[in-house]
């Protein structure tokens, strides 16, 4: 079962006001060495072997990144059945846990 | 010039309502094979030598993660100078470029 992650960010040309408030704060907060901050979006997506990579393809462009002002980045992450097995349990086993 | 990459993705039993979104929205294009989606943000920070591990556990605890219902990964990227200048030097020439 492997996972895909695409990380969406905003064309380097393109301002970045969230990514402006955060590199203010950081001074803030005393960290003075950053000379850049840009926000983005990550979206892990837990697919089978039936999904084509020119599927993934299309679901970045067409429904995670807005290619006119978004650049984006396709990793696959090879997971070995069992933690891809632990993380789905995890989450359920919690979600028990609150309902008893 | 190292980038530090911040990875904040929703804790796995936390609904994720925008992952679900897409989810139902890969359904709507034909891309029946996944099982799950969740959608985080990214953050990339450009600091200098002077920024410490300890200064970028702290800013990601305080400013970029909601730790009650988020959990984040913090990955340095080794960058040769060259790439970093490359980076800095494309967004400004081509806002040149917009401004002539």
């Amino acid at each position: 079962m492997p996972r895909v992650v695409v990380n969406v960010m905003p064309k380097p040309e393109i301002l970045d006001p969230q990514g402006k408030a955060v590199l203010q704060a950081l001074g803030r907060i005393g960290v003075t060495g950053a000379s850049q901050v840009r926000q983005g979006k990550r979206f892990e997506l837990d697919v089978d072997e039936t999904v084509t990579e020119t599927e993934i393809q299309a679901v970045a462009e067409k429904l995670l990144a807005n290619t006119v002002i978004e650049d984006f980045e396709i990793v696959i992450e090879e997971r070995d059945a069992e933690v891809a097995a632990d993380e789905a349990t995890g989450a359920s086993a919690v979600a028990d846990r609150g309902e008893r």
